[in-house]
């Protein structure tokens, strides 16, 4: 609790000084730490085999392990991602609006810096690095909590950032990470409100909700994915077959991959027998209404559960409607405002679905898989939220970013 | 618990078919409303007599007792407001950006409701016509939970607006009002979070605070301002005295009153026993340093509390300082990232002053009293958001929308 505190002072402090910081000088600091984190390599590759003998010794499943697991390209990887920020355009300075007032005052809204960004986050090391050169980029301070997995690794990787922020003359709070694992120290860590104006938590359901159940620090949720794919009455259903397959198999593991298929009646015969022979070359199990199974070889009776359920598994669930309305009805029904999708050649179908459907991203003939901070051209991501709040979708840049008013006045008082 | 579940599925169908409403429509609804409101009247002053008559057998002071009375004109001006909504823009459906990717694939951001909000405030019952309307025009449902001391006057104005809705053919789900005054519906009210998108506490510090600790629903923080004026010894020192004793005495139970101020000590002698004799006017205390006291005549010591209090009277705390950097350090320290001015005549140092301030809206050679959404020009005003996420500062109707994005293909899928 003390040494929370500690840190967020110290986190406050840096902040003050981040946002004086010219656009060269962060990315020349960006650079810097892609060049430590590769020079340094050794140090955080001993490091984190630490945690990968902690996690055999644990009985950690082989993909973790692998997500886990650090080797020096993998570090060459991270060091890039750092170059590629550096590469974008500095939002922080840029004046978004600007009015004249008829007393003569001069209202400018400006970008700003949130200013002390807290993550929680779960197994991977990389969105350590990731997460620093995002929060750096727009002038934040970031305090870290990683998984327990990852611990030695993270504690190396931020010591090796400290160090060369250090040397290039930047206060290293610019980054801190809370090494103690303990959980009342996580939730001590969610209500560090009086220091920590923005908290985003990254990595399971479970974690999530958890954050939004304990924080009092304004939170983005982001993450959990239930996508649907709706195969109208007018869909070419070549193409439907298609961006099914590509959404439910390309990536299985990810938020965006569709979980959920949605079919009219009018074309459930002649399209799911034909799904059916693409999906089983990934032998994806599917679980249906008695319509869909009337029509398929090989499946399960999908309950309400299923339908609301993010598997990222080989499974999809399948929901037979009768109208769009009922399409939508039941997405908005099940969907955790992620990313839906309607397929179909009718022009005024899809403006209603894309209107009615309540997701940060709805799609018109392609895959729900380009939700994504880098396929929208942002150059980066730090998470996908799922709230309406301040950010929806895919979040780059500006999305860690606030803004304040300055107001030009020459002695005017309020009457 | 049930009883509020039913209310948030309500509001989730309203909400829905708000979104399809014209701007025409909507405009038409709230003329009607407005009308509606003042063809009632009688019914609504009979309501808010008992609420009066309550307040005055509990002792309520005459403050809140006026706050609380409504009277012909008093719901005349609340109509009048309803009719301002209905002459300001309709923003949702805007397009607030395009981007045609590589693949093909159109990216088109539109501004959308927020879906479902909620607003919890104290006493005075012309918010609820406030917040309906501005709700209203921005297609949102709304659930509000007002003061218990004006629940008869919420409950007849709430149900004359829903008639009305009612006969123009509008789900009168669009605004519900929670009746049951007892803090455990209120608490769970904030844990809504399946039906409210967003929640806007409006009132006392410990109202606000209750929600923070309490809610799982997005919160956005309104209100508590410990407003400062920094005169610099580069001020105009008339130009000073006037903004001091506007911000300080125009209103004293507002937000965006100026609550301390702070002086450069080159210009303590010859400014403050100026100021002391124009705010000897309105009788103001001053609670100063030591420094201060040496040249003011009525004074008393000032505690470090109360340079960290909104006192929302005729108290204005005095720090001295040597510099610029320690003014901005005591500001950043004690504020309540609401409303700070700088009054100098020095453009620099201004410019420091407004980039380091962490507020959400920084003067220069101004009143602290213009933070406000009519003085900004929007139109409207929700509330004054003193935290970093989603809006800060004056909130209009802008602020109470979210955004989503639509995307066209044509067959893309991932690769």
């Amino acid at each position: 609790m003390n040494l929370l505190n500690e840190m967020g002072k110290k986190a406050c402090t840096a902040k003050y000084h981040l946002q004086n910081l010219s656009t060269e000088k962060k990315n020349e600091v960006l650079k810097n730490v892609a060049r430590g984190l590769v020079s340094n390599a050794q140090r955080i590759l001993h490091a984190n085999e630490k945690d990968m003998e902690n996690g055999r010794k644990n009985g950690m499943s082989a993909g973790m392990l692998d997500r886990l697991c650090l080797n020096f390209q993998r570090i060459e990887a991270m060091a890039d991602g750092l170059l590629q920020v550096a590469q974008l355009p500095d939002c922080i300075g840029e004046v978004m609006e600007t009015s004249a007032r008829p007393n003569g005052l001069e209202i400018v809204k400006v970008r700003v810096p949130m200013g002390v960004i807290g993550i929680i986050y779960e197994a991977r090391p990389n969105v350590t690095v990731d997460a620093f050169g995002l929060c750096f980029k727009t002038s934040n301070a970031v305090i870290l909590k990683g998984g327990s997995d990852a611990l030695y690794s993270n504690i190396e990787i931020v010591a090796v950032i400290r160090e060369v922020l250090e040397h290039c003359q930047i206060s290293p709070d610019a980054i801190q990470l809370i090494e103690d694992t303990n959980r009342a120290t996580t939730v001590e860590f969610m209500r560090l409100k009086e220091y920590v104006d923005l908290l985003i938590p990254r990595g399971s359901a479970r974690l999530i909700q958890s954050v939004v159940e304990n924080s009092t620090i304004p939170v983005i949720e982001t993450g959990t994915g239930n996508c649907h794919i709706y195969v109208d009455k007018d869909a070419d259903l070549c193409m439907a077959a298609q961006i099914v397959y590509n959404a439910k198999t390309q990536r299985i593991g990810v938020c965006n991959a569709c979980e959920s298929l949605v079919v009219h009646e009018e074309v459930r015969e002649a399209f799911l027998p034909a799904l059916e022979a693409v999906l089983a070359e990934k032998k994806v199990e599917l679980r249906g209404d008695d319509r869909a199974g009337e029509v398929l070889t090989n499946w399960i009776p999908a309950t309400e559960e299923d339908y609301a359920t993010e598997y990222l598994d080989y499974i999809l669930s399948i929901k037979t409607v009768d109208s769009l309305e009922e399409a939508i009805a039941h997405i908005n029904h099940n969907n955790t405002m992620h990313s839906d999708c309607i397929v179909t050649e009718n022009m005024q179908t899809a403006e209603e679905f894309l209107n009615q459907v309540d997701s940060a991203c709805v799609y018109w003939n392609a895959s729900t898989r380009f939700t994504d901070g880098f396929e929208f051209g942002f150059g980066a991501e730090i998470g996908i939220s799922t709230q309406k709040l301040h950010a929806r979708g895919p979040m780059g840049l500006k999305e860690l970013t606030s803004y304040k008013y300055k107001i030009y006045g020459n002695g005017q008082v309020r009457k």
